[in-house]
């Protein structure tokens, strides 16, 4: 951190000098838009510290993906909840990488919020030729898409674990399938699963061999030590609670539940997953 | 062909005693079911040959993918129109391929007909530990998404020919969801393009190096020679009638279809994808 203050380089970028460096919290109170990027279970606690700073009329922009653990709450449910209603909460998700933007390599991405001013706001001035933005127009189903995608990318990599990868083809449409059964029973439209903020991030998350909740997968399968949790570690916890909450099936989920919390044989597991009985598809 | 009759093998399976080859075409009249894989556009020959035994009782299998250019016909529409209406026929689509199956992994296949006994009876028949067959419930849907990813399949390769592979998750989110709104239009089910048909294929289609579609668009991107074309070559043009028949925007088909057809560059017709007006996701 002190080395990225002083050098005000991340090994990827160096910032220019008319980016203002501060880590000061109450510099948020100069902000007109901020933009926050921490781990997702660690949201709240810094909102109650935002708390004493009386935010009001501010944009806050959330780009991380996941679900409060024992409130299923969305990220921007947690936000919203510790602030003024004078301010805004929106989300900024979708596939982009910042290691392929330095390499001039576009891609898409969604910008939601409740409010459409702030959604055309904020797709306006972060446009560019490098992001095509969608207005996103279903905060739930974003949201929970999001998260969720790291929990599919949590078994893609214990299928390549396994020397299973061709059966990535399946989880792709059948994880989509559940997911978007929870976030339609949520009050989302269904389709959001197969939008940028899950499905879109699926090159990234369950074939990047760079993808850390694909790698964390593969390691488990292997039997390999892996230090790092990955985000999706928490993410399928709080799914899994959603779940019952909603009456909602979600096989895959639960697979990878059961062998991440359970310490159920992954073999097995995957067995059953295969010997479910037969049924229409959709 | 010749080869194979005396080897009884293609070089990947050597069939068992108890399989009797035939090549010669009045066989049919002793099967009960007739499974039918050949090129799709050769299908109506095919039919038109097969009206002389004048088959009745039977049920055909279609294992391929396509649609006819032209017609716009889904191939089960085609074997439809020859045969005799006490004859059934079903589709049989999905991710499984031969090589997986012979290396004991398994997948996940759809079956689907008008008829819900056929599909009973041809799920019971084939299913074994190496395949968990799904029972589809909308035939249209089906044909077209399994079709159409041939063509996603040739995007994905013109993506990776520009080094552009991290857009291949906007391109299974935004080809997806083209395809969806044509099947909706068609009168199918848009979840349909979510299915095994058409995403659940798209670990083959879109990123397996073997991929025969995929292999196609990389060489043309790389301006390399590629001699024989790929079957998404037909179905793509064929696509392009079904949106203007149905009036149904398929910018990605269209672009696909303009390098392909019209010879555009490949360059200018990716960067008009981006530069279309910002609008919503879905």
């Amino acid at each position: 951190m002190q080395d990225f203050y002083n050098t005000r380089s991340n090994g990827l970028l160096t910032l220019k000098d008319s980016v203002c460096l501060i880590s000061k919290l109450d510099s948020v109170k100069l902000a007109q838009v901020i933009v926050i990027s921490i781990n997702a279970q660690g949201l709240r606690d810094l909102m109650e510290e935002l708390k004493e700073y009386s935010l009001k009329n501010k944009i806050i922009v959330l780009c991380m993906k996941g679900i409060e653990i024992g409130s299923g709450k969305r990220l921007s449910e947690i936000a919203e909840e510790t602030l003024d209603a004078s301010n805004h909460v929106a989300v900024w998700l979708g596939p982009g990488h910042v290691q392929e933007y330095l390499n001039n390599i576009p891609n898409c991405m969604v910008i939601d919020s409740e409010s459409d001013s702030v959604k055309e706001k904020l797709v306006k001035e972060f446009s560019s030729e490098l992001i095509r933005f969608y207005y996103g127009c279903d905060l739930t189903g974003n949201e929970v898409g999001a998260a969720a995608k790291n929990v599919i990318g949590i078994a893609a990599g214990m299928l390549d674990g396994l020397k299973l990868t061709t059966l990535k083809g399946a989880l792709m449409s059948r994880g989509t399938r559940e997911i978007a059964r929870l976030i339609k029973a949520m009050g989302g439209s269904e389709l959001s699963a197969y939008g940028l903020c899950h499905l879109g991030d699926y090159q990234a998350t369950v074939f990047s061999e760079f993808s850390h909740n694909r790698k964390y997968g593969e390691c488990l399968a292997r039997g390999e030590r892996y230090i790092e949790l990955a985000e999706g570690y928490y993410t399928v916890k709080a799914l899994i609670e959603l779940g019952e909450r909603y009456q909602v099936e979600l096989p895959i989920c639960k697979a990878v539940y059961d062998i991440l919390y359970q310490k159920k044989d992954i073999h097995t597991i995957l067995e059953q997953l295969f010997e479910r009985d037969l049924k229409n598809e959709f």
